[in-house]
This record gives C-alpha cells, structure tokens and sequence, in this order.
C-alpha cells in the first residue's frame, strides 16, 4: 500500500512493475544522439495525416500499441489510461486515444506530464484500484509552434534561450508485482510537486521558469527520505534544457546537494545541440517521454541504471497568460524507478 | 482498499468522508433556482480583475479557500489538490491555486472534471496515499464563449439546443474516514468512463454528443454492481441539458432501465429556463460542481438525500478539431456518494 513518507513523498511498498514501454519519434528526433532507442520513427511530419493535430495523435496511439504489443496485452487488458499533451483541451490524446476503449483519464501538467501520468498510474497499480495502467504524453513541434509561437510559414526567429518542442510520445505500461515479479524496473516513490513561481515572464526561456519547481520538488524528496544525489544513478530532469539545467544545478548547490555527477536533461539528451540547431536543448511532454520509454527504460532492464530519479517539469502558463502580462506557475513531479 | 467490482467500477471499502464542500457563482446563476444555495456570489464577472480569466481563476481559488474554511482546515492540511477547468493550459486553475502551495495535479475532462478530481482524490485517500486531498472545478461564461465560440461583443446568436457555460466554481475536501467518522457523506464507488463518440459534429449541441458517454458508464456501473436506478434517491448527470437528457433517458429505457423518476441534470437545475434565456440549459466544468458542492451535498448532510449517482460528462474536442472536421468524443465519470 501508500505510504506517506516525511510531508511530501508518497512510498510504494508494493513496487508497482515496468511492465512494457515504447517511443515513437519523427525525424529530428531520430536523428539525434539516442535515434536508435526509439521503437518507430517517422520521416514525413504530418505521418500521413491530413493536420499536424491529427499526426500528433497518431504518435501517442502508436505508442500505446507497441507497448502494449511488447508487453503482450490487449488494450481491454488495461484498466485505466492516464494521458495528456500540451495541445490546447489535450486533443493529442482525446481523439489519439479515442478508439482504444479504455477508461480514460487526461492529465495536464505541461511538460511534467510524463511524471504525472507516470505517478498516477503507478498509485492506481500499488493501492489495487486498477490491475493494470497506462500512461502515456506526446508533442509535436509543428502543432506546438503554431499554437504557442507563430504560424510556422512566418519563419520567426528563435531566441538562443528557446527550447525545440520534440515531435515524439512515450507511453509505458504498469501492473501489479505479484502479477509480474520477474519485471526488471519497478516504481518505488513519487513525490508529486506544488506550483512555484518566481515571476519570470520570458515564455522563450521556460527552462528558467521551471528550474525552482525542479528544486523544490528535488529538495522535498532529498528532505522526505534522507537521501542524498549521490544514492542514485542518474536524476534525470525532462525538460529543462541547457539554461534551466545549469540553473539547477546551482540552486541545489546552494542547498548543499551538488547533483552534477548524477544529473541529466531528457532536453538536453533529445537532440545534438551542437549539430541541430535547437538552441537551448528539447522540450515538449513526448521529449521527456520518448528519452524516458526509451533509453532509459532500456538501459535499466538491461542492468546498466538501477536507480534513478525522473523529474518531470511543466511550464503552466498559455499564450492567453502570457498576453495579460502574467508571470509562468510551474510545476515538477518526481518518480524513483529501481531495476 | 479500492476493490475491483466487475469491469470498469472501483469500490471503496473505507468509505472517505466529504469534509467540507463549497461553491461560488456568478450573479444570473444566483438569480437560478438554487442561488441562495452558494457559498459566495459575485455580481460583477470581473469579480474586479482585470481580465475574465482571472477571474476565474480567482472563483476557483475562493471555491478552495471557503472549503477549506469550512472544514477547519488549513492549505498546509491537504496532501494534494485535483484541479482543472476548459480554458487552454487550465489556466484558471494553475493560476487560481498557485498561490496554496499544496502538491496540484491538473486534471482534463472538459466538463466531466468535477467527477473526474472527485474520484482521483477519492481514491488517493481511500488507498493512503494522502490523509486530506482536495478536488475543484471552474469555469466562467466569458472566458469560455471568448475562447471556445465568439467574441461577447460580436453578439452571435445562440442555436436552441446550445447550453449556456456557467460562472461558477466547485471545490471538495475528502479525508480518511477514521479521522472524520462523524461526516455525513461518503464516497461509496467510481466507475471511470471510456471514451465515446457517436460521430456527432454540432459544437453547438453537445449534450447530444455527451449522451451515449453518460449512458455507457451509467450502465458499466449497473452491469458491474448488479444495482438499478430505483436503488438511488438521485441519478446526477452534469451537464447534458435538455437535449442530452432527454436522449439519456431515452438510451437507458432502451437497455431496460428506466432512469425518468430518479434522474436530474445539473445543467436543468442551475438555470430556469423559462425565465433565464438559456436555451437548453447551463454547462461548463463549474455547472456541475457549484450544484454538486451546494445544494446536493447540504441535502445529503441533512439526510434529505441518501444515494446519489453524480456522473460528470465531458466533450472532448477543442475549436481546432472543429475546425478540422472532426466529430466530438465524449465522456463520462460516475462517482457514488452516501449519506
């Protein structure tokens, strides 16, 4: 069952299992440093599709079905999906995820909904409501770019602070232990984030904005457990990218908890920086999803990472916010994954 | 524990108890039916910001404050709030409870949102995860018509089967059962709803469109728990108007369960239609649970209501999907509450 450890993190005696995982990316993200790891990519944007929306759907359905296919499942074999995206009323997910019949729950949290969805599902898995759960996040830089920025024909210019929305989606499926005891990675704790906001207003440099919630929520599980970064294999912020890492870094510097040995930025994993032109690293719900669904998830079954912390972190503003001069809420959520 | 009861329906065997509940409105949902049933009304739709959405924002954060106020409680007290509303990036919510400082997990499903933070908190409470969460919606005429529909100052005619989105906010407090044994309402069982779509276009018309969601998990819950309307005092839809609800009871009849006598929809309640110009009734996230959170739950603690089916149902399409062609999934949430 749940067990509420110090005032914030939530422990789970159970170990809810990694039952299968998957990535599906387009073609920048392919050809990135980790284009190998992902489990579908696609050349052509649009996948086929008639609008970016509906290519942007099609990549979180895809993800679903190869993990659920690598698991050996049925969508009816899933008791409940947690899904979400950063497109506005999250129809990434609502028409992605339509088809499949699976009671379905949608999750916002910006670019923190992996880890939100993630923690949800594991706690449905852990406290016997749900057998078996899904969770799963997509981004798609087209239908991004032109709902957050500017109509992608206009061209604009990016600041060197900005962050390229991934096109990609991660999904991963969650069943109880005693169902899959041989399943290499487990969720051991969740420490779910309160919203901080220290009046930036750049919406061109969202790493900034989000790096105190990524503390904060860090710095309530080192406080809850007693643990410290060097007890862990790898703290793995998504997506914070260069600006909002190093900033990290230095605020729990200033807490005396010196992750840099440890930590890495599913942003800054994405993609080349020095090669593809994406400025200040990766960002979007489905970066921090496909590095987690795929390199990460493999790398810990196959016995090279055995504990690390995934945080995801959402910049909780929208272009509306933004117009009325109002500053970026943010939010991280943490998961502690042990193979 | 959460228990498995059949296919989709989770049974909560400890009972979590409603602590406190509070609701603030707007002022044509004051001059309704049941306006002298809220917390708080407002008769200026700015409630004195600058903007619609802030002001929503705020309904949302006075719905949570009174709540909590109401229940001796303080922010610090809850281990998690479920939030969400219909503006883009739920920003009436992320701006609304940034202020509280409790872990928030955003929440999207359209207007079935209340049912859906209602049973996600529930449950986080039934299993241990958390000794006191919190659940809320919002939502606000202005905000909604502005980004959904049209301009206000256009002044575009209403189609007779459109509902109309209410200024309102709802917010719930759920704590452990054995420390509130003497609350008088608690939460008995959750069925999650699938997704439904039916291939309906009319944006201007979504109770139709929601209707077959509601009657699918309603008779999920029938299926599973072997029970029938007549075992409920109330079956609580929120919000299928005129057109949804009478297409409801219509599906119902068709399966063999006569649902006429019991069934009420909180988007026929808030409004009346004869007198407030409303077509076929109210809607948005805030209609269901500023009726839910007043006059349901103070009937309930006064032990004039005993059963009460609330089922949440939402339209899962955006103006972009619209635009795009697209029909309108929907769905629906049930959650279970005994006085």
């Amino acid at each position: 069952m749940p067990k509420r450890i110090g005032r914030y993190t939530i422990e789970l005696e159970t170990n809810p299992a990694v039952v299968g995982f998957a990535a599906v990316a387009g073609k920048k993200e392919y050809e990135g440093p980790y284009g190998q790891y992902y489990d579908q990519c696609h050349t052509d944007t649009t996948l086929g599709e008639s609008s970016w929306e509906k290519a942007e759907s099609r990549l979180q359905n895809e993800a679903v079905q190869i993990a659920l296919k690598k698991s050996k499942l049925k969508n009816t074999d899933i008791d409940c999906i947690f899904a979400g995206d950063l497109l506005n009323q999250c129809i990434s997910s609502t028409f992605g995820l339509r088809s499949l019949d699976i009671p379905f729950l949608g999750q916002y949290g910006a670019c923190s909904t992996m880890a939100q969805t993630l923690g949800i599902a594991s706690l449905f898995v852990e406290s016997g409501a749900a057998a078996r759960t899904a969770a799963v996040t997509s981004s798609h830089f087209c239908s991004a770019e032109r709902q957050f920025r500017l109509p992608l024909e206009y061209g604009g210019q990016r600041t060197p602070t900005a962050q390229w929305t991934a096109t990609a989606a991660g999904a991963m499926i969650l069943g109880a232990r005693t169902q899959y005891q041989a399943a290499p990675v487990g969720i051991r704790a969740i420490t779910f984030g309160r919203i901080v906001d220290f009046g930036l207003k750049d919406a061109a440099n969202m790493g900034a904005a989000m790096a105190p919630a990524a503390a904060n929520t860090l710095e309530d599980y080192f406080n809850d457990t007693g643990s410290n970064p060097q007890d862990y294999d790898l703290i793995l912020t998504g997506d914070l990218g260069l600006i909002g890492s190093e900033l990290l870094d230095e605020l729990m510097n200033h807490e005396g908890k010196d992750i840099r040995s440890v930590h890495n930025d599913c942003g800054l994993m994405i993609y080349d920086r020095n090669k593809q032109d994406v400025h200040a690293g990766g960002s979007g719900c489905g970066c921090s999803a496909a590095i987690l669904c795929s390199v990460i998830l493999q790398q810990m079954s196959a016995g090279q990472l055995h504990k690390v912390l995934f945080i995801g972190t959402g910049a909780l503003m929208s272009p509306t916010s933004q117009q009325q001069g109002e500053s970026i809420p943010s939010v991280a959520h943490l998961v502690f994954l042990q193979a």
